[in-house]
């Protein structure tokens, strides 16, 4: 990540307004564009090619009935990943994208399959109602698998998603923790639970919440609350910012492991777009905390990367648009009368 | 376009919901590829690709002064756009979507291209502040030009844009007669007029306006105030819907050209998919009027069908999801506890 300067800012601001349109008229297009020039710290922004990074965790948490689907899904999941068959999957093989499974703790045996990266911590989390989800070391363990990965292209972007059953519990309260952000607003659904299906979540989580009384710092969230896939991405989310990557951000899983990676490097949210608001309910309120303005508003919750993915086409137009348009001069176009 | 049968629209929902995602959770994706097997009539509909074509025309109400930009633009931009350098070509060529190029009424002598279609109907509509800005002659022509021009693959994508100095004035009018809405609210900067501009672009085409007392149908509407470039693009959506195409609308202008296009047609309607939500001011109370719910929002208001094929790629995901990804059963995935 390049210091942002004055002179490129203006630089950015004076190409994108020689373009042969209206001043501003491609509106957000023209913001990414200019984000992702002071990302590279160039006029010139290169997109080699977007890569998505699914990683998957279980959560002990969920056997207090948290979520709609049973724990066996995270595993299920996986394996549909490396098959191809789930909507990320589907959307990447549309968009180009190649995908990567990492196995961040799913619960039971290891899933053996030479396409899956395993950074196995342990088989899910501890349940976090009654003792920390992780060890500090489980916790140092997963940021630093997360960096490495996260680790690549400079000008490649990164696209990370998340499968873990009962991981909005555990982003909820991890948000929550680090915020101070009111818990009510956090939880929502997730993958389907009905309003005493809330309630229930909302009073376990504010029950967990109660067993760490004082103020908790983002890795201290993380230990308590987290999880193994979402401590990963955090990691990989500061692995790509270091290393000049642009990170894509999903949706409210996402978001929190965003938020938490931000909390430990500031200087990271600078390589962040934001791709889409999720239906999720604690979503809308998290974007506005960190100040993100999503690209995308489909009504989607789902995950998997499947929305961060969806916006990568437009970081292709932009910066396309920033290097490839005619400038007024260029074209032979007449400026305003 | 097929009837829609009640048992094709449950055997879409059915297949949307065996799908390995909690239901519903793809929001407007699902609502995509439910309405794209509607008008298919299919449970497996088939994109073959997406295809722009940009209407050129010029409009004599300019010579009012009602745009910040000099007429000549419109004929400098075709040649921009034959060129490859304009905004729409730059994200059409990321996309993969091939452009075509229409004049329809551009002022001054013609251009000459091999790459240009000419469906010419005069250099420039008459300036309808004091006559009709054409006979229901050339209307008829531009219409059935569009028409000949919107007939195409039934599997294909029909993305529609436009290029006309002081076409949104046009357009503005037009949808006030066609709709009964409020003149003001329909009435904005277009490529950039202050304020001032603004008032009297209001005014210049509210006394246009009293010219013509009583109610105009459709086609007086566009008669009276449309603009070449309008009318041969209602008429190619009209053509595309006939011909089972999906129909990409684009924003403010083409939100306009489809309106006329419905009340035109009704039936054509079911082939259109609102694309985005444009900056300039009217757009939002249209779309409202037409109870169409667009897909993007990024605060663009550019026309040339630039947001119409930002939305290809949502397109091409939604079918992939419903005709590809795996369902609970295929997957050996497990439903909700």
């Amino acid at each position: 990540m390049h210091e942002v300067n004055e002179e490129l800012a203006q630089a950015v601001r004076q190409a994108l307004n020689s373009k042969t349109k209206p001043v501003g008229s491609l509106g957000r297009i023209e913001e990414i564009a200019e984000h992702i020039a002071k990302i590279q710290g160039t006029t010139t922004p290169k997109l080699a090619g977007c890569t998505l990074t699914i990683f998957a965790g279980d959560h002990g948490i969920a056997h207090e009935g948290v979520s709609a689907y049973p724990q066996a899904v995270t595993a299920q999941m996986v394996l549909n990943f490396l098959a191809g068959g789930a909507a990320s999957n589907v959307f990447a093989n549309t968009l180009g994208i190649p995908v990567t499974v990492v196995d961040t703790g799913v619960a039971g045996d290891p899933i053996v399959d030479p396409a899956l990266v395993s950074r196995r911590i342990a088989p899910g989390t501890a349940n976090f109602l009654t003792e920390p989800a992780m060890t500090a070391e489980q916790l140092e363990t997963a940021l630093q698998n997360g960096r490495d990965i996260g680790t690549g292209s400079p000008d490649t972007v990164a696209a990370f998603g998340e499968m873990g059953i009962a991981n909005t519990a555990s982003a909820a309260l991890v948000a929550h923790r680090i915020s101070g952000m009111d818990l009510d607003g956090l939880v929502g659904r997730g993958t389907g639970l009905d309003d005493d299906g809330v309630t229930r979540k909302t009073k376990i989580l504010a029950d967990a919440s109660s067993r760490c009384p004082g103020k908790l710092d983002a890795a201290g969230a993380l230990r308590e609350f987290g999880g193994f896939e979402i401590a990963t991405m955090a990691g990989a989310m500061l692995g790509a910012a270091a290393s000049g990557r642009i990170v894509l951000v999903d949706g409210f899983i996402s978001t929190v492991a965003a938020m938490a990676a931000e909390a430990i490097e500031p200087d990271a949210r600078r390589s962040f777009i934001f791709s889409h608001k999720s239906a999720e309910r604690g979503h809308v309120g998290i974007l506005e905390w960190m100040g993100a303005k999503p690209l995308l508003a489909l009504e989607m919750r789902l995950g998997e990367g499947s929305g961060a993915i969806l916006a990568w086409p437009l970081l292709q137009a932009s910066v396309a648009m920033l290097n490839d348009m005619a400038s007024f001069e260029s074209a032979g176009v007449s400026g305003p009368a």
